[in-house]
């Protein structure tokens, strides 16, 4: 068997340690399958003496993760630290410059500084890896670099936030409201004690913008990334959307439009979407990921699986180490990072949808007919309206409605129209109908 | 850019058109994501004249298929001839030999002969690859060998066959009779004339038998696969699997077993069985495939998409191109073949399932007390049972009932006692419970 592929580790939470299980469990296979051994050689994490279910006294510990990127010895760096910059990027930058193969399940990273470390790591001849990244467990970086290779990607969309997806679909359970059970999920440990990364759409965005640069041949923009997060959906909205045939379900969507001008741009959208009951995404519940690719050639292609945890993410970090002990290089966003297009973010006025509205209003006559009159003014159609008889907590009661397919523009000059009137009593939320 | 990837493409028919015609709409992308271009040098096929509504006037015509794999100028096979000996086979063994790599759809080549394929491929240093060969344009055998590479994969299962999936989910949704939707499933092209392998689940086998020697690194077996196909199934049976929450897929399923001898034995049995409603399978319709791996660390990952026609096909086809010309050459069946273990068949009568069973028999008195009297003696228990009163064509009723979990030979040996019974009309139909 050939020379050992050698690991050093750096950070030792859950992951890490799932990592290290993982690497232990599955020795003999990961050879074989690997031709050769994978051995982890050094680890770094903050706290050397904390206890993590793992032993560590075999590997070399290294209180400066730098200099053990650095290290002679020393294949491949796994980054498990996480943090879009600080001592992440420092270790990715420095293990890179020594040469060194990385593999790192660090979106935000990857999100923010993805490009420089593709370019650095093209330069050196090694691997830049993070399937983990997107979808913990589920190989879909793999998938749409590797599988869908051959198709011009149409769209790409998904559930990219297991949080949000298992607050979401125990509401759409138990007919219970957001806070209620985002409360329950940080005592289950499914949300993290400051969840905003996740219920603001923050987490789904980083992995959307890694998946369209993959899918598009485009440079990351997560700046770009048009961000509505689950915290406004109400019990009262899963309900009107279950009598219309549709769940809810934060939805991360990217597509490509090519304007009059020619000039290709980017739409990136994560938001709460109606998506029918008869889709394949409507079924994932709980803390499930999925991301759906549309090739020009394969059709819908759907991934689905767990979309954290330390076993399903630790599986894909292993993934990757295979990929790189069987010689697998490759580029980090399929094609060279310097072809990467940089592209501008489309106007989404520009879309067609179907798009559900809800207003909560104060409980007096003409409410309804101020905001008839602002959406025939914009020009939108409306297909169905739902007035919600009795009133919510303050008094105030819910008005939704679902358009006719029509340009978004439409909708969001109707907003304008609205905006300011002292019949609302919060800002409108839009949600758009996936079929 | 580096050297082009030299292709010869032996059999026309549609998958053989789609990939010429995806090579030719994708060109440019396929050769960015590749790395360099992919090209067409040479085609063969039975008839050269035929309108195949793609234009092959640029490529060397070769009537002698064997004489293509081994010219010079050509890196990679493609072999779309079909069938499991005969001229596809001469063509594969004879490209591998002369040091070609192979690229193939062809999943009864593989299930009957890709051991010896894969011997041969190693031996030369050469690829030998067939992702068309499983679930069409999902990616599925790449998501076993690279994707989930670090999993002990503990099951694989999934619906493979797209005519058998379009028939019961046809049938699901109209209530209309098997033989009813196979003939219309015939005139819009769904099913061929002759639908014998599909529908008799001998191509779900074929399948089957490739995804387990990737998951569980043993020989390919597909003679071992216990295989049923959809036939039997009834209109009746999918209205008492719905009263029961379920439905009705025809579903290919392996694992190992490791006996008390500690020997380790290959179970697969395709086999249409009742797939609960929550289930992600259950959502499959159409001619979709999905594929189900659950790995030790992973969890559960779910593959789906489109199980044929040219364009996905032609996908995965081009997909291996791309890996080839991205220099992954790697191991067909993920360990090198010689370290594939030979695995003898699991005896099924040790596993424990809910299962579903439906006799056709006589209008009389006291069929049912024999029938219940053979489970009583038999030790299996009755969870749910359900007469149909009105009796079906010529006179006979159906009697279907949910056994408890319990060990299959139990169930086995309960129909044993009922052989011969001159009550049932026709040999039961037993159908195993998925949740």
């Amino acid at each position: 068997m050939a020379e050992e592929l050698r690991v050093a580790l750096a950070g030792l939470g859950t992951v890490g340690s799932g990592v290290i299980r993982l690497i232990e469990t599955n020795r003999e296979l990961i050879a074989a399958r690997a031709g050769r051994p994978i051995r982890i050689l050094a680890v770094s994490a903050r706290d050397r003496i904390k206890d993590r279910g793992v032993d560590i006294s075999g590997f070399a510990w290294e209180d400066d993760m730098t200099a053990m990127a650095a290290r002679e010895d020393v294949d491949v760096v796994v980054e498990l630290v996480g943090g879009s910059d600080g001592p992440a990027l420092a270790l990715a930058r420095g293990a890179l410059k020594a040469g060194k193969n990385v593999v790192t399940a660090n979106k935000a990273m990857i999100a923010h500084h993805g490009l420089e470390l593709a370019e650095a790591a093209e330069r050196a001849g090694v691997a830049l890896k993070f399937e983990a990244a997107v979808a913990g467990g589920v190989p879909v970086i793999k998938g749409l670099r590797e599988g869908a290779a051959a198709n011009r990607i149409e769209r790409i969309y998904g559930i990219l936030n297991g949080t949000c997806n298992y607050i979401l679909s125990t509401m759409e359970d138990t007919g219970r409201d957001f806070a209620d059970i985002l409360r329950e999920a940080q005592e289950l440990g499914f949300a993290e004690t400051d969840p905003t990364f996740d219920i603001e759409g923050v987490d789904a965005a980083h992995k959307l913008s890694i998946l369209a640069a993959i899918a598009f041949g485009t440079k990351v923009d997560f700046d770009a990334v048009d961000t509505t997060g689950i915290s406004r959906v109400r019990a009262a909205d899963i309900e009107q959307a279950a009598v219309l045939g549709y769940v809810i379900r934060l939805i991360g969507m990217a597509d490509t439009v090519h304007g009059p001008d020619g000039i290709c741009r980017l739409f990136q959208r994560v938001q709460p979407c109606l998506v029918h009951r008869d889709h394949p995404l409507a079924s994932v519940d709980g803390p499930t990921n999925a991301v759906v690719a549309e090739g020009n050639f394969s059709g819908r292609l759907l991934f689905q699986g767990a979309g954290a945890g330390d076993g399903p993410t630790a599986s894909s970090v292993v993934a990757d180490l295979i990929d790189i002990a069987r010689g697998d290089i490759g580029k980090p966003f399929s094609i060279p990072a310097a072809s990467l297009e940089a592209c501008a973010p489309a106007d989404p006025g520009g879309r067609t949808s179907r798009a559900y509205l809800r207003f909560t209003v104060t409980d007096r006559p003409g409410v309804l007919a101020e905001i008839a009159a602002a959406m025939r003014d914009a020009g939108v159609s409306i297909e169905s309206l739902i007035q919600k008889g009795r009133p919510e907590e303050g008094g105030e009661v819910l008005v939704a409605m679902v358009t006719h397919e029509g340009p978004e523009s439409a909708v969001r000059a109707a907003l304008g129209l609205l905006e300011g009137s002292d019949s609302l009593t919060a800002s409108p939320l839009v949600m758009h109908l996936i079929s």
